[in-house]
């Protein structure tokens, strides 16, 4: 029986919850703030405070679990505007070249690393040199080699490594994924994905290859690597793609423009992806099974996702995205949580052996194998 | 200015019209029947009196410029049927052997063969070389080398060649078409087409190599093909493919069941496609340029095709795809009037180049240039 009890049986067995209490206790500051809570909170301190830093800061206000108490910038002006938001005391506050002291400090639980890609590998080996927890986003790093290096450096430092999917708390996407794993869809066939936006911006770091690593499949390409692997629910054996690039100023050597790829999965899946930097609001995704199929538009974005099946419109509330990441990051970190679709260290390296090789599939033309 | 009128000037200056008189002419039986109507008609004979012959016959009775009058079968049963359905005399009744008699026929002006992919290329020749208007169901032929055979033929023996592509005269479908080319989506950057169903009986003629001449590509992938030309207004320059097989059983060797292809045009527009015989109901379309969108799902179906663009809902009226179709066919004929998406044998030659080049990427692994 496809229920919801069997479905929930299955989770209870794999050790494996739903965010169900968070989508409650993280819509909006002041349902947080009218409920006591005196359960363990992790302590975080945010490096990098740009736009998405701001961005999680601003969410985290809504947390109960986690709470910004530090901060880690080149920028003192940042700091102070941080400190004087957040309420953030000085003897938390940290630049890029004193912050491995946070080691000694026993007020902070973990570093949320949100600087370019690049800089992703040194700074997580820096914050678990530490001893301290690191959540970093994504892409986690610049390739799998330096993505294995970061697990291995968190495991030797018995540290937690957590990577901002934050799409993998999300309600309407969750519902997808317990439609597939409860066999709603049956046999999956085909998955499609296209991420785009249209860059602004040509001095930005997210079109500086030494900062970024790559172009728009290191930025906005990844969500439909990730999305096909969790809506698949497999690990693709295969990658083909091709690179194309109309706008070659823009999109310097090394940045991408657009990449289509594709992948094969064991069952014989394959998916059909789009990633680049030069169409506006591309943000779907398409899910074809035997029995079943799902689709969202907006599939990844901020703001509410939006989605039907052949069931119907998707209705679970919306809830904000890095709110409930950071509820759940705390409780898998202070509670042992485990989450339907993994955020740890190797589910962002499974995402960046495939970004490996759609690269080396745009170099040399050629299908490449993965294990 | 991106107007109406501005589009109908350059229609006008390139000597195209918009089948605007069919569709108040043609959506059903009666209207056609209470219109007097004296001008030339097309007197056609059927080849092929299957599923989508039967298709084609019943959807002719709504036309005004062109007449069932004839038919070719091997099955005396059926040609029996058909006389007494659309009233044709035995004088216009032939079978696969004695076509070619259809020359001293004053009767009949053109046949439209509606047969097995594999039988087009000979069928047409015989046709073309009784002096007889060749149309014919898309796939043209199975290949380009025999696409350009039929095209030459019928160049010298004077008649028409025209194919089966009943989706160039649907309203929402010219509408976008007219959207693209008044400027008003902008460049165009990404055409996405999925294109594929879950075909049933495994002893059909379209699971049979030797008459089908290949698998989904042929008869619905080919629709991604043309709809990526028609809508992204270019002809491709590569092509890349990757086949995969879930049933090694139904779709046997030489029997594609699904292929996603890639095409690159000469502007950097890319297209995305899916051709399926193992996916339910897959038919979309999706257009992006830099000013706008457009999705149409269903995109190609027989029913009411369904659209959106940025500016809002497709709104213009369906009507009967394929009493469209030969009106517009006859005109062509016997008025000279040009299609705004060709409709002749070098449309199908078109993309019978581009399903050679995908079979040869699925083989080779490479990307195909296309001169």
């Amino acid at each position: 029986m496809n229920t919801r009890r069997s479905f929930l049986q299955k989770l209870s067995a794999a050790a494996i919850t739903f965010p169900l209490i968070s989508f409650e206790d993280c819509t909006n500051a002041d349902q947080a703030g009218s409920k006591t809570y005196d359960g363990p909170v992790l302590r975080v301190a945010i490096m990098g405070l740009g736009g998405y830093g701001t961005r999680v800061a601003d969410a985290m206000v809504d947390c109960k679990k986690a709470k910004l108490v530090g901060v880690i910038s080149g920028t003192p002006s940042k700091v102070k505007a941080w400190q004087a938001k957040y309420n953030i005391p000085d003897k938390n506050c940290y630049n890029y070249e004193n912050f491995d002291a946070i080691s000694k400090n026993p007020d902070i639980d973990a570093v949320y690393i949100i600087t370019p890609n690049s800089l992703h590998h040194p700074q997580a080996l820096r914050v678990a040199k530490a001893g301290k927890h690191v959540i970093c986003e994504k892409p986690m790093a610049l390739n799998a080699k330096e993505g294995q290096e970061m697990v291995d450096a968190c495991k030797k430092a018995n540290v937690k490594l957590l990577v901002g999917y934050r799409m993998h708390f999300e309600p309407k996407t969750l519902e997808v994924v317990r439609m597939r794993m409860d066999g709603e869809l049956g046999k999956i066939l085909f998955f499609q994905g296209l991420s785009g936006f249209r860059i602004g911006d040509p001095t930005q770091w997210r079109l500086n290859k030494q900062l970024a690593g790559g172009g728009s499949m290191m930025d906005i390409g990844i969500y439909s690597i990730n999305g096909a692997r969790y809506m698949v629910g497999e690990e693709p054996v295969w990658v083909t793609a091709q690179e194309s690039k109309t706008d070659p100023v823009k999109f310097k050597e090394g940045v991408d423009e657009t990449i289509q790829f594709q992948l094969g999965f064991p069952s014989g899946a394959v998916a059909s992806c789009l990633s680049t930097y030069s169409m506006n609001g591309l943000d779907k995704f398409y899910l074809n099974g035997v029995n079943g199929f799902a689709e969202m538009q907006p599939s990844t974005g901020y703001g509410p996702i939006k989605g039907r099946t052949h069931k119907g419109e998707l209705t679970q509330p919306h809830a904000t995205h890095q709110t409930v990441q950071m509820e759940e990051f705390a409780a898998i970190i202070l509670e042992g949580r485990k989450p339907v679709i993994p955020v740890d260290g190797e589910e962002g390296l499974r995402d960046l052996r495939i970004i490996d090789a759609i690269y080396e599939a745009c170099k040399t033309g050629k299908k490449i194998e993965l294990r």
